[in-house]
């Protein structure tokens, strides 16, 4: 089943206990976000840390996926 | 040739004239990091608005991508 926050965005995943991925929409468009949320009240609500991203930057930042995993493993070889 | 920040930070990419893909090491840590910077005198400073990855959870990030296109590619049919 899909899981979706307060919000109403779409959870894709967890990064870890505070951090998501989440796709939602505003204003009709759509966003992709990194977010870490904090817990107040039993409910979980968004941190300014974090990014939102438009699909051009999702398609620019997709196609950078090799070149960041050759960077880390260039970085972690040091 | 590769090109740095400021900070000593391998730029992968910009998203946008003021968004950045980083890799960086802080503190022997390699950090992921997506982030907005801002001008001042004629030096380019990250904002708080960003996130930095670990490389677990940059690992984890990287599994959900076709989750995450998948989910983009349905809302924008909407």
């Amino acid at each position: 089943g899909k899981e979706y926050d307060d919000e109403g965005g779409l959870i894709i995943c967890r990064l870890s206990d505070k951090r998501r991925v989440t796709i939602s929409d505003f204003r009709g468009k759509t966003l992709i976000s990194i977010r870490e949320y904090y817990k107040r009240d039993g409910k979980e609500l968004p941190t300014a840390k974090g990014i939102s991203l438009t699909p051009e930057q999702w398609s620019s930042f997709k196609k950078n996926v090799p070149a960041i995993e050759k960077a880390i493993k260039k970085m972690e070889s040091w």
